[in-house]
């Protein structure tokens, strides 16, 4: 690559002495090293590319860091950090893991808060503009928001009390006319209308909150984006700029296909070949497959994402049963609300989620739809300890989930028994059912399971052994084979596995029968201890004669944490489980 | 009371055959029961005298249970619930307790949903609609929305789902110019603008989603309402009629303060004067004196409420320190974020919810708060186990935010505790840290205590004794001295008495140290067991020689049930405690 500018950039203080053709270029090279570096890692590539052309022109007008630019979802902030000192991480391979593809105060000046969930740029750059009224200072607070984060309620939230607050704040609304996957709501019309008439609409969603509007028609063009932020620069007004530009502008197959390119796996560059490919069975599409089945036969079942249809198990299924699938935008608290709804009245709706972003709706868990007590069907994808990134993890569901009443939160271990948990999960009218999917790669038993968990917390007893009896949960429960296997081989025992199915629950018969020929219960669960499934074994066992060793993950945020090494800190691993055995049988 | 007309209403159906005046009449009855059973027994007062005209004119003019009717926080539906075969629980003092304060599907066909949280009603019957869709059936669905519900989260969610819905679907602003304290932010600007203009103002906030809007001028004006409900009735798209009323209507003191007569404790009628006072001192006072003294000195101090100014501490601070304070509206989630933002800059936020209400933020606690690691104060108020309604218990909130990494959950046994512990939480800049402001009578011990907690998870030994151990959580610390009295008074024992003081950690050498001389450790919290702090101490010993017994609520949720039932239910008293206790050591 030949980076002529770049070269020259290490501060957004180098940006500011460029012509307009040297900015141009720069455009240019940020977007040769964006594509080339993300082709290689992985990583979010059309949100970038969308940007590149805004990011400069707000470097170039305002003086970051006392000027504050706040990045909604912070996935579209790869050119900020190439201009704010971290160019070496896109430019070279060997440092290609040294900086995180979101924003961190860790990692610079220029970034004020980490962060990765969506809609919430607005509400924490009230924060900081808060925050300099008090000190009495008049720099420029900037919020940027877009690609789908507006619908979000916390973003709505900030608009509503941003309008009101009478002094400097300024919204870069980022419109690409997307979400992950399409807009949707009434708000995207809007935009829409505004986009038509250049942004001459009436009834204009951002002046009916009160904020002075400025429209750019092409987010791409240097000169209008220099020309808006410095007439909006120092404004003592809470104004919003409405920029249109184009997802994944620049590489021609994401600015066709965006939704793929949100977010992408590394690939070649000459063949568009991907890197690595799975070939085996998955989880999202046993999902999908199931519920285009189910929803063949039965006109009740409504599938319902917040934004992310794809890899939520709707592939297929939102193009083949249209009427009975609602992609509701990036707006989970809806999603549960308006799952609870269609319940309530013999519908079949089956959300599913990531489970970070299910984090979202706790209070819709609980108020909207346990109270209520209505038979959705929820389902819980991308759970589990990993190796990715500090806002993205997702071992917190099993403590958010399963400790509010009238849930029943099933763990499947396997291909059969998820097909059954949804099965029944969609078929009773009982209990607001949630399945967490497994995250480890696919066990299929072949054995046909029943479609009823009506009789709640009963426990499996998959072999029956003593000593040393092993709970697994969920996708742990192939790690409890293991440990069993190694403890038959290294200490001669015969231990009892138990698969709990029931997250939400204990199964006192069975637990109070492996008193006195078990010495040892363990309990494996893929998330965090505190609050989590293993602790209630615990406590059940607390007045009792029984050792517990609870499994999984300790309270602390992780951030790109090799698993293994996970693994390894938090004791999962057989060899390391039996050695804590042997000491505790010493 | 002369109620001639109600007499007669046992359903809407009655409703319809009457004639305009008698319809008036029927306001005037329905307004004299209101104020009349609301006097005695304390409820929503308000809200519900704003809501008669237009309650009476739905069930007029549309065709209840068929067309369906969701009640926002559903805190104004006593109208409704007299409308709908529930007027005894109005009129007969002996019923005064067999209905709820809430809409309740058990209670009746024409309640869809339990709803005591607001801004839900959108999201809930876009279910309802999305079911009647699939059914191929034709009756309408009404959202009624207002008294400052419109700024949550989910309310936006859902209104912009709603408006893109295509089909039909009425939501009923009920403007009555208040939250529950004043209403904040630009959209509310937007609706004062719509009155002036009787809804003629450009920028309209609703029909920038694409609603059809209409606008009703006085909203006790039976005449208009019927007429405009007519209009909209069966209409094939998504409509919003705005409609303007007097919160507390028809009764001059509510009228006149709006916000001391949202929800009021029984009073005399004639006299005017409360029928219970309170003299003691309580925690509510003692924030906000201790908040004043505060910012009196300390400019960066700021006071953020979600709309509950008065019962969270801040009385007197809104008023004395304006440029302190914020009320965010109903806008939980923007109150955590804003709370970060400010504390990242050096500021000082005080962000005080219910319990309740937190619940609402999960993921702004982790994301947007303890990811940052931004050491903003969140005060916790009205926690624990209660009598309360089911969508308003205060048991959750250990489970929801003990089991966040980072955070420092505290909870204060005392006054002086926690005037220590909230100034810790203001002048550190460590951790985010929460204060559970305890929920029993106000302990004043005298004694100084150092507002320092800097040293995480030391509890507090506060007698040293042996055979058992009382870890007295909060609020409950004083069961814990009651416990200890007991077991003085009845085995002679004297029992170890420890203050945990962190709610988010062990201490593990205090723990540690209990083996040998202890054979039982019981925990005592006040709130879910689940998920809890109890739990975590069962953990701790469950691979050692020690019995424990987890004292707290059991995974439910409860309605109204009396709180020494519940006492008694969960062994929340010392003589119970003791005989438990009895039983092990035998």
């Amino acid at each position: 690559m030949k980076l002529d500018i770049l070269n020259k950039i290490d501060s957004p203080r180098d940006l500011k002495k460029l012509n307009k053709s040297e900015l141009y270029e720069l455009a240019g090279e940020l977007r040769e090293v964006i594509i080339n570096k993300v082709s290689h890692t992985g990583g979010h590539f059309g949100p970038n590319l969308g940007m590149i052309e805004a990011t400069i022109a707000l470097h170039y007008v305002f003086n970051s860091p006392v000027d504050k630019i706040v990045y909604d979802v912070s996935h579209q902030s790869y050119p900020h950090k190439i201009l704010t000192g971290r160019k070496h991480g896109f430019i070279d391979p060997k440092q290609y893991n040294s900086i995180t593809g979101y924003t961190s105060q860790l990692e610079s000046e220029h970034d004020f808060f980490r962060v990765g969930h969506t809609s919430t740029s607005i509400s924490l750059a009230c924060g900081l503009a808060k925050a300099r009224d008090i000190k009495g200072s008049k720099e420029n607070i900037i919020a940027v928001i877009g690609d789908g984060s507006l619908s979000g309620g916390e973003a709505f939230e900030g608009l509503n009390n941003a309008s009101a607050s009478g002094n400097n704040f300024i919204v870069l609304v980022n419109d690409n006319e997307m979400s992950i996957a399409e807009n949707y709501g009434g708000l995207y019309q809007n935009l829409a209308k505004l986009r038509e008439t250049e942004g001459k609409s009436e009834d204009n969603f951002f002046k009916s909150f009160g904020f002075e509007y400025h429209y750019i028609k092409d987010g791409h063009d240097l000169d209008s984006l220099i020309d808006v932020f410095t007439k909006v620069k120092d404004t003592d007004k809470p104004v919003v700029i409405h920029m249109h530009t184009i997802k994944g502008r620049g590489y021609e197959d994401a600015e066709v296909n965006k939704e793929a390119f949100h977010w992408i796996m590394p690939f070649d560059l000459e063949t568009k070949e991907p890197l690595f490919s799975y070939e085996g069975e998955d989880y999202t599409q046993i999902t999908d497959d199931f519920l285009c089945e189910k929803a063949s036969k039965d006109n009740r079942i409504v599938g319902i994402t917040a934004g992310t249809p794809v890899p939520v198990g709707f592939k297929n299924f939102r193009n083949k049963f249209k009427n009975q699938f609602m992609d509701v935008g990036i707006a989970e608290e809806h999603a549960i609300a308006l799952a609870s709804g269609i319940a309530s009245q013999g519908g079949k709706p089956v959300a599913s989620f990531f489970s970070s972003f299910i984090q979202r709706t706790y209070d819709q868990l609980s108020q909207d739809l346990a109270i209520n007590n209505n038979s959705a069907l929820i389902l819980v994808h991308g759970n589990g300890i990993s190796g990715g990134d500090i806002t993205h993890l997702g071992i917190f569901d099993i403590p958010l989930i399963a400790n509010i009443p009238n849930i029943v939160y099933l763990a499947p271990t396997n291909k059969e028994e998820y097909i059954a948990m949804m099965d029944w999960g969609l078929e009773q009218n009982q209990h607001p059912v949630v399945v967490r999917v497994p995250s480890n790669e696919v066990t299929s038993t072949g054995e046909n399971v029943e479609a009823d968990f009506s009789d709640l917390n009963k426990y499996k007893k998959v072999s029956k052994g003593s000593e040393v009896a092993i709970i697994g949960l969920g996708a742990f429960f192939q790690l409890g084979e293991k440990v069993q296997a190694k403890l038959k081989e290294e200490l001669n025992i015969d231990a009892t596995l138990i698969n709990p199915i029931f997250i939400t629950g204990i199964d006192e018969d069975m637990l109070n029968e492996l008193v006195g020929n078990h010495r040892i219960v363990i309990t494996l669960e893929d998330g965090l201890l505190d609050g989590g499934f293993g602790e209630k074994i615990s406590r059940f066992y607390s007045d009792k004669n029984m050792i517990v060793l609870n499994y999984g993950a300790t309270k602390e945020f992780t951030d790109k944490i090799d698993i293994n090494e996970l693994y390894k800190r938090y004791h999962l691993r057989e060899d390391l489980i039996v050695d804590d055995i042997k000491n505790m049988l010493k």
